[in-house]
């Protein structure tokens, strides 16, 4: 079939919208009619080039929400009509990973993934041409209809709206889950938040779902402050008005340093700075924030030996068939919000104004609606 | 009254046995009768000028086991007669840290003891001249006689042998409860050791005693094998016989990394090779080794955020009044092994000898019998 998709056809490059072919479901995979999607940081660090990993021509676009319109052969948990979210990380539940409580980084299809195949090492994307077209994290949700594995697809609420729930398919599950599944915050925690983009609020909200006593917010950009003290932050922080050492700073705010420390900016330094303002003895530092190719994170040991933990988290460290119908659950039972930060809509026609505004800061979450 | 010690009297010099002055105690205070003390790095480290902290005159040793003789006003847990442990890390069971159950990093008597000093400020030593000798890590077990915080006082099992139990102050207890109290590793986890002198030793038991399926000990020096396995190493790798990185050897060799992975050589370079071979998705990296003053660790963040957990240890995150009695009866038990490992016994006052062994790398532990 036809359908409509931003090709993203080199690094650096603008995506183009123009229509290709698109190949039914195989064995084990599901045609889904992508109803809206986010635009997220990775894709643009795999569209700018910056991701040593990136492949090109591909169809990017990892933040999504549809309907189940074919099934492959051997699918039994999806039929057309359900309302699903793809995954990029998927959930086999059979996999040494699955299996594992402590993660949720199924390993199933990860080499095909990795290689912008589906599972059996093929594309269902082509030019018109015939010329294979890459997906994109087994996602590729910047076309009007995509083929995902069904192990990549989380049923969701039928009436959970599309233009909304489709940030859960990657923003919100990592901030939230950062808090919830990563760190495992306790009611009356302190926890100091580096960087109030689109994660960094979806930490926010996440501890404040959590109980947390104290919510601090870090950003060298003063207009973050308001939508943050929206989501729950109860202090703010710009580092560009402190005087000395950011890190004593943050200590005494929170009265020995943070139980739980996030960073949601990919920069490397601040890494550290949220690493060394945790609380001694117990305090935990996550990481979210992807850095650049190459970036390393340092500390002194003894920080480690005085009882601080560095972790990092991966999509909020969700099982996203599980997980992801949770949160969409909680979205349309009031427990979090979403709409405040979804600040711009546009058709996939107006997609790279939605990486402009990125570029520019002034979004917090632009979401393509077809 | 006069006692005999080893006095620190400068960065790099020789131990000076003499006899001193001690002071009884005062509240809350503890004369003990030394039998038996080890020797440990992290006197080395400090008689040798590279810790930054490290102040002189001051009679090391922090390692020690003895009789109380005479309790201060106040003291109410122990009596003349008891058997006691020293404890650099003291537990007041009533402070911010001893009541969060996740540190065992009492700060009851912190700053004194960093300065060298009795809670109260002052010290219990000086010269037969009278002038004033510190404290070190409030134990002072280079001395037949010496003066502890009540708080600072484990009280064991009467029937355990100083000669054997003293390692238990520090050594023992850092190594096993790594494994126990930091790692909490589970029955049939998979581990690497890199180091395999007197901590790492210990981890190997530890990880024997809590059921490890696999425990690969790594040391640069061959002779470190014959030991390990005997307290439960099943796999020895020596770096320099490896071709080629050391990190995918070890991935390989261990089914895909480590569940848990120990630094104790204090080498950053270690650490950082530490980490990296811990399981992808849940594998935790835990530092015991003590690095030079500056030292710092480095990885990229990837690592983290691929589900790698960086910890790190101090006492092995054992509460000394708890559970230090707990493993002298272990060792009374046959649970655990010590014996092997003290190599070398020696009077006060060949005390350097016990040094020199060490810098030789000839002893495991080295303990000097009053
Ligand atoms: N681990 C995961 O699974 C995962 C998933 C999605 C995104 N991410 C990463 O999370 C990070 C944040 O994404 P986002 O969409 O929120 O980005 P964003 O650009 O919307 O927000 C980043 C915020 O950090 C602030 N900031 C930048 N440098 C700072 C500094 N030195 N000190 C304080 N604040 C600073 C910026 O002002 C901005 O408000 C990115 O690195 C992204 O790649 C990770
Ligand atoms: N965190 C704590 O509470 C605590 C307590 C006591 C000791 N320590 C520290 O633990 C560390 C180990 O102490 P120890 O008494 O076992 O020392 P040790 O000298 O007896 O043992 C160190 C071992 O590491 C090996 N080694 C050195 N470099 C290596 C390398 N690059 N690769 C592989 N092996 C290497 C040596 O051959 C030796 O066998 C020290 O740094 C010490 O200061 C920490």
């Amino acid at each position: 079939m036809e359908v409509r998709a931003a090709v993203a056809v080199g690094a650096g490059k603008p995506l183009e919208v123009t229509t290709v072919n698109l190949e039914g479901p195989r064995a084990f995979e599901v045609l889904v009619e992508i109803k809206a999607t986010g635009i997220c940081h990775t894709d643009e660090f795999t569209l700018s080039g910056a991701d040593p990993e990136g492949l090109f021509p591909a169809i990017l676009g990892h933040e999504g929400a549809g309907v189940v319109v074919e099934v492959g052969k051997g699918v039994t948990t999806l039929k057309p009509g359900d309302h699903v979210i793809p995954l990029y990380t998927p959930e086999c539940r059979s996999c040494e990973y699955c299996l594992n409580p402590k993660t949720n980084l199924c390993q199933a299809i990860r080499s095909t993934q990795g290689q912008g195949l589906m599972p059996d090492g093929s594309s269902r994307f082509t030019t018109l041409d015939g010329d294979p077209i890459l997906h994109y994290m087994g996602t590729s949700t910047f076309a009007n209809y995509t083929v995902v594995p069904e192990i990549a697809l989380a049923k969701i609420n039928p009436d959970a709206p599309f233009d909304k729930v489709c940030y859960i398919g990657c923003g919100v599950t990592t901030g939230i889950g950062a808090v919830i599944n990563t760190a495992k915050v306790e009611i009356g925690s302190k926890a100091i938040v580096f960087g109030l983009g689109g994660i960094g609020l979806n930490v926010i909200q996440g501890l404040r779902l959590a109980g947390a006593d104290q919510i601090v917010g870090v950003d060298l950009n003063p207009a973050k402050k308001e939508m943050a003290e929206r989501f729950g932050m109860t202090d703010f922080v710009n580092p560009s008005e402190v005087e000395g050492d950011l890190v004593p700073y943050l200590v005494n705010l929170t009265g020995g340093g943070g139980d739980y420390t996030f960073d949601a900016t990919g920069n490397v330094g601040v890494m550290r700075t949220a690493l060394e303002c945790a609380h001694k003895g117990w305090g935990e530092s996550i990481i979210i924030g992807v850095a650049p190719a190459g970036a390393e994170i340092a500390t002194r040991p003894f920080q480690l030996v005085t009882g601080r933990v560095w972790k990092g988290t991966a999509f909020g460290g969700a099982r996203g068939r599980t997980d992801v119908p949770k949160i969409v659950d909680w979205y349309m039972d009031g427990k979090i919000e979403i709409d405040p930060m979804i600040t711009h809509t546009m058709p996939l026609e107006d997609i790279n104004k939605g990486f402009d505004l990125m570029h520019a800061g002034e979004s917090i979450r632009s979401v393509v609606l077809y």
